[in-house]
C-alpha cells in the first residue's frame, strides 16, 4: 500500500516575468529548494495564485515541474476548480503522473450551495477520472472559498469514496473547528492537515498529519523540524518561534509577503511580481518586513 | 457613434446534456427565442453558469451563437474570470464578433482585494484588448461574487477609459446602491442595468437603462413592455404583477426554477439539468412552480 504523504507541504508561490507570464524557470528553482528543505509541494493552492492562472498556464507549469526529476510523490497539486471539466483534466494529470494526491477546492463561485451539489461536485470529479491510484484532500477555506466543507459532506464521501478520500486542509483559521475534524474522523485514515504552521504542535498532538502552509513557502527546514520533534521538551519553545515568525509576515498581504522575501534573499526583484487583483508589495513595505524578520533571525538557507 | 445596448438582457440560461456538457442546438434555440422576444443576450452570466464551463466550453458556444446568424449587436456575453489570460481571451473574442459590450465579473476568488488590484484588473484587461470598440459593463454582484466595484474604484476607471468604460450592472440587491448609481454617475455616459426587474421601472424613473435579469429568460416579453411603457398610466401595475412573476421563481433556487420553467414550456426535461455545484429543482418542487406560475397567468409565448 502506497504509505500517504505527511508533513510540511508548502503551497507553491508562481513566480512571473514582468509581462506576467508564469515563469517555469524560477518555479521549478523555487520547488527544488523547497524539497531540499523537506516541504512538500502542494502548488496549485491559493498562496499559489492558482486561480489567476488559466488551465493551459497550470498545465504547462505542471509539465515543467514533472519534467525536472522532482519526485511526483512530493507533489500534492490544487486541482479544484469552478469549472467540472477543468478539475477533471487537472487532476487525472496529476494522478497518471504519480502525485501524491490533490488538493481540491470546492467550485467556489455559488455561494450556499448544498451539500448534495457539493457531494455530486467532488463525485463527478472522482468518477470521471476513475483511477484507483487518486488520493484527494477536501480544502477547507471559508475564509476565502465561502464555500464551507461540513463534517455532514466529508461523512457522505468518505462513505462512498473510502479509499479516495484522503483527507483535509482546514484553513478555516479556527483551532476549534480543526480539533473536530481530528475527532470525528481519525478512526477513518483521514488524514487531518491544519491551513497554518500557527496550530502545528496542536495538530500533531491531536493526531494529525502536518501542516499545508503558506509560510512553508519561506520557512520550511524550521516547520520541518518541529514536525519531526513535536514530542521533544522544546517543542513549545519551537513552535513560538515558527509562530513569530509567521506573525512578521502577516503584518503585510500573505502573498505579496512572501514574494517579498524570496525577492530578498533570492536578490531578485523579479520575484515580487503578482497578477493581479493582488497587488505587489511596496518597496517601502518590503524593506520593513525585511528588518523584522532580520531581527527574528529569519534565514532561507541553502539559497 | 455605436448606439449603446438598452433595455432588457437575459443572462442565458446554459442547457446541458445528460453528459453535464453544453448544448449548442438547445442553447441556439432558446437565444433564438429570447431575441424573438426583445431581450438582449448577455449569456456567460451568473444564471448561465458560465463559471462552471471551461474557457474551451464558452468558446464552443460562442461559436455557435455567432454562427446563428443572431446580430452580435444583441449579445452581451460575461467575460470576467479569476485569470487573466482568460477573460482576455473571452473579451477579444467578443469585440471582434461585434457584440455590443461585455459584462465583466471582477476575479473573484480573493476576498478584501484592493481597489488599487481590481483596477490593475480591468486595467490589463482593457490593455491587451486594446479595441477601441470595446465596452465594458462592470458586474457587482456582492453576495455571489463577494467583491465589490465600489464608486471609487468606477470613478478612477471612467477617468482613466471613459470610452470603454460603458456602464454597470448592479446586482446588489439593493435599491439604495442603484440610486446611488444612477446619482453618481449618470453624467458620464455611464449606463445602469439593475439586476433584477424587481427594480426596473425605478431604474427607468431614475434614468437608467434597463435590466439585466435572470427572469429574462422566461419573461422577458413582459419586462420589454414596461422598458417601452414605462411612463404610461398601467406602469406601476404591470411592474407589480412582474414582480409577482419574479417571486414565484424565487421560491426555488433561482436557475433550477428558471430550467424548470424552461422545460416545462418547452417539454423537453433535459432542459432541467444543472451543473455541480447545483443541483436541479426535484420533480414535486417543479410542479409547484408550474402550478404557481399558472395561476399567475405565466406564459412564454412562441415556444
Amino acid at each position: 500500500m502506497q504509505t500517504r504523504i505527511r508533513g510540511v507541504l508548502a503551497p507553491v508561490v508562481t513566480p512571473f516575468k514582468a509581462d506576467l507570464s508564469p515563469d517555469p524557470q524560477r518555479f521549478v528553482a523555487h520547488c527544488r529548494w523547497l524539497v531540499s528543505q523537506n516541504a512538500g509541494l502542494a502548488f496549485f493552492g491559493t498562496n499559489s495564485e492558482a486561480n489567476s492562472l488559466s488551465l493551459s498556464e497550470r498545465l504547462a507549469l505542471m509539465d515543467a515541474l514533472l519534467e525536472s526529476g522532482i519526485p511526483p510523490a512530493r507533489m500534492m497539486p490544487g486541482t479544484g476548480c469552478c469549472a467540472l471539466p477543468d478539475s477533471v483534466e487537472l487532476t487525472r494529470k496529476a494522478v497518471a503522473a504519480g502525485c501524491s494526491g490533490v488538493l481540491m477546492l470546492p467550485p467556489f463561485f455559488y455561494k450556499n450551495v448544498s451539500d448534495d451539489g457539493l457531494f455530486r461536485s467532488y463525485s463527478e470529479v472522482i468518477q470521471r477520472v476513475a483511477d484507483d491510484r487518486l488520493r484527494i484532500y477536501l480544502y477547507h477555506i471559508p475564509p476565502v472559498a465561502q464555500v464551507p466543507i461540513t463534517a455532514t459532506l466529508i461523512e457522505r464521501l468518505l462513505k462512498a469514496y473510502p479509499k479516495t478520500i484522503a483527507g483535509i486542509k482546514d484553513s478555516s483559521g479556527d483551532w476549534n473547528h480543526t480539533a473536530m475534524l481530528l475527532e470525528t474522523f481519525q478512526s477513518q485514515d483521514f488524514d487531518v492537515f491544519c491551513g497554518s504552521e500557527v496550530f502545528l504542535l496542536q495538530t500533531l498532538r491531536g493526531g494529525g498529519a502536518g501542516s499545508i502552509t503558506a509560510t512553508g513557502n519561506v520557512n520550511p527546514a524550521m516547520i520541518h523540524d518541529l514536525f519531526c520533534h513535536w514530542q521533544s521538551a522544546d517543542a513549545d519553545a519551537l513552535q513560538a518561534r515558527i509562530t513569530g515568525i509567521r506573525r512578521a509576515f502577516e503584518t503585510l498581504p500573505l502573498i505579496s509577503a512572501l514574494k517579498a522575501a524570496i525577492a530578498w534573499k533570492r536578490n531578485d526583484a523579479q520575484w515580487r511580481e503578482v497578477r493581479p487583483p493582488l497587488v505587489s508589495a511596496s518597496a517601502e513595505k518590503a524593506r520593513a518586513l525585511e528588518e523584522s524578520l532580520a531581527g527574528l533571525g529569519f534565514d532561507m538557507p541553502g539559497l
